[in-house]
């Protein structure tokens, strides 16, 4: 299965993502995912330092800005 | 519905816009988006610490350089 | 109109753009812009703490370093 | 072989991967890789300073953050 | 003639190109350009402080990264 | 001949190549290189002050990535 099908597997369940720049680590509940690894997620919490810092809500982040998606319940 | 199409149905309405760098955080109104995510913005204003810093009016933002979109009034 | 088409209406008249990096704004007269938002401007300036720090003449911008366009004249 | 052909065969194998940012070494085993070289790797190790710092399990990379890939086992 | 066009028609006189990062300014004689921006130097000189660094002769910069391109003989 | 074919015709000699980051400086021979400047070197060797830092064996670079590549033996 190629990664951006991967992700969007992953569709209805939680994942962990890092984007670019220092502090951009998202947690949420991933609700779509194109081809671009463009992805929405809701109910987002950016994390700092292993603790919740922020919480986001729906929040669509643009694929080329990504630079990793965990899964966290694989 | 895709990421890029959950930003289209937010024109007309209040989106924050977080750029690549640090300090460019900015909310407007949504005129207009395209499927590589780049945004006319109207009535955008630059945010800097939870504050207004500048009022920028109409600005066009780059799509590849956008890392997250969160609507304001959803 | 897509943002793109909003670039491209402002052929001719004065913008101000902000480029990745930290003092890249310049301001120009919009010449040429195509669908990737390369931009081609003329009598350019480039802008630090809100002052002419240099005058640039012709320039070719690379539109994926681009972050936003600003209209001068809207 | 073309450089994405040469990704593509080494699923399977260990690989490392540095990714941008400063910290962003990771190893693991290739489990799928497409054109663009969107990865994904599984029992994924981020390293440090030569030592392994934290347990990644299964992600997902995003090609255009990647820097390089070097087989482990070539 | 879309910015592309124009970096095309520069094709045997001299530019001024600015390349991401702090302190990749070129000069050199455009001996090739694609559409995508990819230029290829010749008789290429490193530019720092407004003087020579280094001379490193036939260069090929990748589109993507170039920020920006002068004329030298406009 | 465009930029990427000049890069093409390296193929089995030496080249310079910058990668994105500050750190990134590598020599190799060049075994592959695709349109979008995607290379795969061989015997590459890790460059910081002008003295080889780390040997690294065969490694495909992301052509975004890469800042500009330099011939050794044009």
């Amino acid at each position: 299965m190629f990664p951006n099908k991967k992700v969007q597997k992953l569709i209805g369940s939680k994942v962990h993502v890092e984007m670019k720049g220092d502090l951009h680590l998202l947690e949420g509940t991933l609700n779509s995912a194109d081809d671009y690894m463009n992805l929405h997620l809701l109910d987002t919490v950016e994390i700092a330092n292993g603790e919740r810092l922020r919480s986001l809500g729906s929040v669509v982040l643009r694929g080329n800005n990504i630079i990793l998606v965990i899964p966290l319940e694989d």
